[in-house]
């Protein structure tokens, strides 16, 4: 990484902290220009509007989500232990990146009713999440794996709830049996997905 | 309703709209006065801090969900019927109270990290809710709807996460689909609780 792409990347953290707490909408280039020590002409010279800034932060979000979930579990074979791998994956950055999930969900509810470019990337993302899961479901058919009734829409869009449900209550209950129940709910559905 | 209550409700009405959108930190009583018509004197008359005003509004959008929801299920016959109903309102709900869901979703958000009684609140109201599911799914295995090894635990946050999932993929997507799933994802859960 060259210094120009090593600040880059400095301020999208301090970027992602920020929205995670204060939402895409508290992200200004004022604020972030005094966390990162850099003068506001400095993170222009980065991110030429706010809203270039607030898509910058989910791109850097979205771009994290590939390399550590996506990407690794395309590794798995193809089919059912692909999908069990991306849901590992995904459980577990559940757990551990909470402010990057934090900025994707905060956006969603903030952007939701607010037309715009921030509102199509956000949008563009879920399609492509759950095209991605319900691609892994196809090929689960295709493997034999699932029954070839399977509908990929609705087991994408499971995945999604398990997911986020153990997110939120995790977040604030803390309590380590969400995760194993988020855990025998996947393989309740990649039950239901097999039988003959 | 006298004057007062009239006012105090019409400043939570407001008070929604404006956290929906800013999250409750960008509910500020200055912000609430210019969009009431009130002096920020007679928002202080109702609500003696910003910290009052965000679990008033907290609480607001929990006694809609109590009359709305909660409530009217318990009027369908205890067991599999009542947790259908209480299923349906839900659902309801986050298709159609958008800026009430988004001020509790937005909230968790915020707040989660932040140890203090707007958390402790929305930590409470989480633990409130699996319990009142809880509560449902138990008299569905005494009445004998639900097999007795059924975890109440479980089918609760499993349906949070159907009506979070369907919630935040309905707003950004629109698609009518992501509901025919989310019911499809509910009659499959209650089939597996029933299955001997």
């Amino acid at each position: 990484m060259g210094k120009g792409e090593r600040t880059r990347v400095a301020v999208l953290e301090r970027a992602t902290e920020i929205s995670s707490r204060l939402g895409l909408s508290g992200l200004t280039i004022g604020a972030l220009a005094g966390s990162t020590g850099l003068s506001k002409s400095g993170v222009y010279a980065h991110f030429l509007s706010k809203e270039e800034l607030q898509l910058a932060t989910l791109r850097y979000a979205r771009e994290a989500f590939v390399d550590q979930v996506l990407r690794p579990a395309l590794s798995a074979p193809r089919g059912g232990p692909r999908l069990r791998a991306f849901f590992e994956r995904w459980l577990e950055r559940a757990r551990t990146a909470v402010p990057a999930c934090c900025v994707y969900l905060a956006a969603r509810v903030e952007f939701g009713g607010q037309p715009g470019p921030v509102r199509d990337q956000l949008a563009q993302d879920y399609r492509d999440l759950l095209d991605s899961i319900g691609q892994m479901v196809r090929a689960a058919v295709a493997e034999g794996h699932f029954r070839p009734e399977v509908d990929p829409a609705r087991v994408a869009q499971d995945l999604d709830g398990i997911v986020m449900g153990f997110f939120f209550a995790y977040r604030l209950l803390g309590d380590p049996e969400l995760e194993r129940r988020a855990r025998e709910s996947f393989a309740s559905m990649m039950a239901a997905a097999r039988r003959g």
